[in-house]
């Protein structure tokens, strides 16, 4: 990653020949002064806003988390292959920096949070999405609806804090039928492999207290006034995409039909360990992705890069997200 | 971009056969309720913060202009092959929306405000640096450093507002030394051809009244302590890049080497209307292209999609951003 001498002189007179010669600097008495803003040592808000037809969308950053690249993440790759695309998106290829975004959808009526992240459930570089939204000057308690694509801790967890007190005290909570049947069975939690039963003890910490508030709705339906409940089965067995759609243009949240893009996209049919049905998994990303790259639908991803929305190219056998573009106006 | 009727069904059960037959919304009665937030109508704050060793740069959304796109733009291509691809980059292909990013450098001992946008000297869609500083807290009067890279409009009218009053009163301006010496001659600014007198008009405007408190320096100058200038020449005579060096890794601030890269750095041979010197122009454009590709260098452009900073991938004859990951943590 630095910036070799070699290549600084190579490139000759072009790169100038004294880059790196020790020119004592313009203002080189000023070195051991302290600049008048301190470093600021975290990210600055993250949020970006979009507008579908009269609807607005605003992206918000919740985080990212580091895991550890084993051969395991990737089901049906070698190691070295994922490695592979890894370095020529010039990411690391020994750890997974998953990232996580939020969508905060404002209706006109209704303000909606599309998933909720981890709040303070998960780890210190994730749990940002109240931060996003109080930075925008939202309060937790202006929320109507929280709706869940899925009921992974990622997505769900960010409901409800720590404490066992809901974060989005006002809202409706919604939930995909398909999710909450698989989920909520205590007959199949009990008899779930051990290795599943934590996800099973996450998913009712979170809403069992309120379980007759949650509001379930179908495939199909319209959930929200501009947001309709679609089909994207596999990664879970309720695993909910969302189309948003206002003035004839459409935004389709695809939550996890992809882990990060820049694999899974380019190689639909990689199976990540976190697809409970994979084979079904891998017909679900294929059929939005080349659906998204068809029609040039903008899609939102939970895991690509933030602010994770943009546009489907087909690439090789594989697609790739395009990012939006970033405007000063909606 | 509309998500067609004949595309949901035709997609069959998966993506769900009720999408688009009006099911009524579950939540159908709050249609015209008001959101407890208004719809904000704007972006919300555009900033990105990143560490090269332990120098925090932050890009900042200075914002865009919008151009018809006509004939003349690319001087050396038909206008279909630069509207394919536009089209490929699911960018319209009537208008430009040229994106411009401001860097902020925070050195530890220096605030650096690498080029200043328009500050109120341009559109309603862009000045928005100074928006975006005092989102992150910083108050122009904190700026110690302006860095010029060049002296087109874009980079330089920001530094003093249209009123005469410098934008940032207490930084010394620093501007590259064969840049001056062709904008700052009044021989040649009354010589110069009618099309060209308003951009020395310009840069007499923000310039002459503190002209000997600008500091000059020259190619190969490391300027402020961790920032290098380089010969970047072509665009104008004088334009300069900025390496960013620290702890063994380096930034490149390459300016307009493109203009947006979707269109110069994926065809490296086309010649934007604003190169002065377009020979020269291209060889510079490689030369530094292939230098960031080769060597896996970081880059940040002033023209590419916010926040305009990530990593250089070969891609057939030219060259493709790579987005640099957006992270919580520095």
């Amino acid at each position: 990653m630095s910036l070799h001498r070699r290549h600084i002189l190579g490139a000759g007179a072009g790169l100038g020949a004294t880059l790196l010669t020790g020119t004592a600097p313009l203002l080189g008495s000023l070195g051991a002064a302290q600049a008048a803003a301190p470093l600021a040592g975290t990210q600055a808000p993250s949020t970006f806003r979009f507008k579908i037809g009269a609807i607005e969308v605003t992206a918000l950053h919740e985080g990212v988390a580091a895991r550890p690249l084993d051969a395991n993440f990737v089901r049906n790759a070698e190691l070295k292959d994922v490695q592979a695309v890894l370095a020529e998106n010039f990411l690391p290829t020994d750890t997974l920096n998953i990232s996580f975004t939020t969508l905060l959808v404002n209706t006109g009526s209704k303000l909606v949070l599309i998933d909720t992240g981890f709040n303070d459930n998960g780890g210190p570089t994730n749990g940002r999405t109240v931060a996003q939204l109080k930075s925008l000057g939202i309060e937790p308690g202006q929320i109507d609806v929280v709706l869940l694509s899925h009921f992974h801790g990622d997505h769900l967890q960010g409901a409800r804090a720590k404490d066992g007190k809901l974060v989005y005290p006002n809202a409706e909570i919604m939930a995909p039928e398909n999710e909450w049947g698989f989920w909520m069975d205590d007959a199949r939690a009990a008899a779930a492999p051990e290795a599943m039963k934590g996800a099973f003890a996450g998913v009712h910490r979170v809403l069992k207290p309120n379980a007759n508030d949650v509001k379930r709705f179908k495939w199909g339906q319209e959930v929200v006034t501009g947001i309709t409940a679609v089909d994207a089965s596999g990664h879970t067995p309720g695993h909910t995409a969302f189309a948003i759609s206002n003035g004839g243009k459409t935004l389709m949240y695809v939550a996890d039909i992809t882990n990060n893009p820049v694999l899974f996209a380019r190689n639909p049919e990689w199976r990540v360990m976190f697809d409970m049905d994979p084979e079904k998994s891998v017909q679900t990303r294929k059929r939005i992705l080349d659906m998204a790259a068809t029609d040039k639908i903008q899609i939102s991803f939970y895991h690509a890069n933030f602010p994770s929305t943009g546009f489907i190219a087909k690439e090789g056998a594989g697609y790739r997200l395009v990012p939006a573009p970033w405007s000063t106006v909606l």
